[in-house]
């Protein structure tokens, strides 16, 4: 278990795989995006400039979190987020992509004698290595000797 | 429709609603932030200090993008969003909650003959009025003489 003090401000740390599949994309923004590039394959082969569907935004900071979940924060004695900041989305995401994500901490600074706040900056990437989405997470650590 | 030019800085919008159960929670958070406080009722009852299943803060942002969408974006001239920054979690969102969503134009600014980027500030809001979540979208528009 990581706790507060085993972040080293620097470190980075890559992982994933996570594949992004029509089906998915489709789900996902029928119920939390419905606008016909996410939804709508043959309108999206005819008129979006991507040649078809690309996942919601939303979509692929939800497909970054369960990489986050699986390799860093199930491990890390994480006690929620305070917030996230500056959500970019460089490129598309289309069926076919398989993600990844790179997590640099950026800056750690302590809140109480119980807790730390951790500023991660997170890098979604497709298979050729593309930044395709960015954030910044204010991650609370607990601390080890509480 | 609206255009950039029909965006009026300080206007305010408030609409909804959005009925949260537990089945939902739990199903996003399964696939998106497996966290057992998300996923897991019994021990979510047993052990987190709101008693029971809270919904992953994804999960929030996707239920606001959704009446963001119906209400907002489906009748406006937008093409796509810049990004969102200052995402914040106020108050847990449980099971039975009903979510509405107030957004605000904070700033607009021409980008070019074709179109604006607005700020748009959103506060999901809970049954009794409580802000849950708040977030700024850049969003941007197209303009009308285009």
């Amino acid at each position: 278990m990581r706790y507060y003090e085993d972040v080293e401000i620097g470190s980075t740390a890559t992982f994933g795989a996570y594949d992004v599949t029509a089906a998915e994309i489709k789900e996902f923004a029928e119920q939390y995006d419905p606008q016909w590039f996410h939804t709508n394959p043959d309108r999206a082969a005819a008129e979006s400039p991507y040649g078809g569907l690309i996942a919601s935004g939303w979509h692929t900071a939800a497909m970054s979190m369960r990489l986050l979940v699986d390799c860093l924060l199930n491990e890390a004695a994480t006690v929620g987020a305070k917030g996230v900041d500056g959500l970019r989305w460089r490129r598309p995401v289309q069926p076919g992509d398989r993600l990844s994500v790179r997590a640099t901490v950026e800056e750690r600074e302590v809140d109480s004698d119980q807790r730390g706040t951790v500023r991660l900056h997170v890098e979604t990437t497709n298979r050729d290595g593309e930044v395709v989405f960015v954030m910044v997470g204010i991650v609370m650590f607990a601390r080890r000797d509480t």
